[in-house]
């Protein structure tokens, strides 16, 4: 079986030997830029990783990794014009470094392009894994209308907020490691499990970078802690804490949210005490646990020797200990 | 054989019967929306033209002339966020109406639905037809880039803007045709044949859309006359007049050329007494005509009865005869 290293490595590679016409070059140079950002290439080391659950020869499963790692860049893409964002990776955003129509249309190349690497899977696999594919791909657009819709609500509940980043993250880490495991030989029964396995460490990863932009360690976290609490970012501990607290607590927490961030340190201090009061960090560490069980029980079912399972248990647990 | 009128029914009725959810409302309002501003249904009615020509039954073809189109509407709304254009077949375009990001989402969401309705023809099919689909769609954004880039640009050959609109309009056509075509059965030659009739007729439907837009008649044209002059757009047109005056005329031409556009009837006026002079209606509609033998040659060397062919000759025949 292959490492996390050895597999990351594949990926790289294969990402580097992809091919691009010179021209148009507004098309195609800023998908060469946006895959060279390289990032951690997790949806298809866990693709590879599911496929090689079950074969000892991942290379048929390759050409799916590429589609999923495109498709998820291909979102980066499209979402950062949406969020306006400057910076993706400590680097310029498409949208930015060119123009909106330059990255609206190469994000909708790399979608086709991302189509164009799935097709390339075991023709018997086709159907089943074009179905999931485009519906996981429906549900992640899905996913990102209701996390734009949530900037503009007063009110959103937890349950809402999970079924927002189950939609926007989770489904696309779960089918990147059904599709892995089909290709591997995988019956429906066990890809399922890894399907599974996969929703509920989406939650519980998407949950962490929540509590950690709180709680973290600014230097290993690698991003400045409270940047969701300056720019009031809907987040599972902002939506638990808008939810729970009364009185007082309420209206000093909506003073601060409609306050103007003049002194964003005095903010992010004020808010990280309302959450303190509350207990929002041990609900959190709560629901992550909830979901971190969640996804090893689908793990457990799977009728695999546990020598099998290592690689893939040891790169999940190491990406769930980040930073705390 | 079914007729053109009720070909373009089954088309209608399915686009109409498509499910959409009604949550996240802002993702699939657009969908219907863009999707009922109806328009000519060209390509899924080529589909089930080119599928007819070899079986009786278009129903396996259904699917994938949906595909086409939804994909085909898709490009209409990105392009219109890159063009900004406020109007669509009379009504608002979807950035108009909702905003840029909708506009951007519900477009990335109707690509993976022309996916998922491509993704249901017959498994037999389905690794060939999704290979075209997706090198005609990488085609088609190719197109649209060129043609953003000649914008800018101040030296267009006629080679250069043939190729841009085969890319951006005619390979669509091509495809559709040869899509249905495989599905009713042809073989890859007789397929290959209708993905060549396609091509050319494309080019020529593209060029005739030039020509109608300066000499056609506003009444049953349906567009203001003039409206490429008075925007400066590079079309067969222009790019010929620009490569083909000289002397006075040239300074003339780019004179209006680079005229505030305060009389847009006045620049309309000088521009075609211009483009008379320099004979480039004829030019044009040689260039169409040429176009329109190639297509039909195509057409000809499809051994098939004639009177099954005569549906798709009458068809396209009559879309050619328009407005002149």
């Amino acid at each position: 079986m292959l490492t996390a290293i050895e597999i990351q490595k594949i990926i790289n590679q294969k990402i580097e030997a992809i091919f691009y016409p010179t021209v148009p070059a507004d098309l195609y140079q800023p998908i060469r830029y946006v895959l060279s950002l390289s990032g951690k290439r997790l949806r298809p080391t866990l693709a590879l990783m599911a496929c090689n659950l079950f074969s000892d020869e991942v290379e048929p499963a390759i050409e799916a990794a590429l589609g999923v790692e495109i498709f998820h860049n291909f979102t980066l893409v499209h979402d950062d014009i949406m969020d306006n964002a400057d910076k993706r990776r400590c680097q310029l955003t498409v949208h930015r470094k060119w123009s909106d129509n330059v990255a609206i249309l190469s994000g909708d190349t790399m979608q086709i392009q991302a189509y164009q690497h799935l097709a390339q899977v075991p023709a018997m696999l086709l159907p089943k894994i074009l179905q999931r594919f485009s519906q996981t791909a429906v549900e992640v657009c899905e996913g990102q209308q209701l996390d734009m819709d949530f900037e503009k609500k007063t009110e959103v509940t937890q349950e809402e907020y999970l079924e927002m980043i189950r939609l926007k993250t989770a489904v696309l880490l779960a089918a990147s490691l059904q599709i892995g495991a089909w290709i591997g030989g995988a019956t429906d029964q066990e890809a399922q499990l890894l399907y599974e396995f996969g929703s509920s460490l989406g939650l519980a990863f998407q949950l962490q970078d929540d509590l950690l932009d709180v709680y973290g360690d600014s230097e290993t976290f690698g991003k400045n802690i409270g940047g969701d609490i300056v720019s009031n970012k809907k987040t599972f501990l902002l939506i638990s804490a808008m939810n729970m607290a009364t009185g007082t607590l309420k209206d000093t927490l909506f003073h601060w949210l409609n306050a103007d961030s003049q002194q964003p340190q005095d903010k992010i201090q004020a808010v990280t005490e309302i959450y303190n009061r509350l207990g929002i960090k041990i609900l959190c560490e709560r629901q992550i646990a909830s979901f971190h069980a969640r996804a090893f029980a689908a793990l457990d079912a799977l009728s695999l020797p546990e020598s099998r399972k290592a690689t893939l248990i040891d790169y999940t647990s190491s990406l769930m200990q980040r930073q705390t």
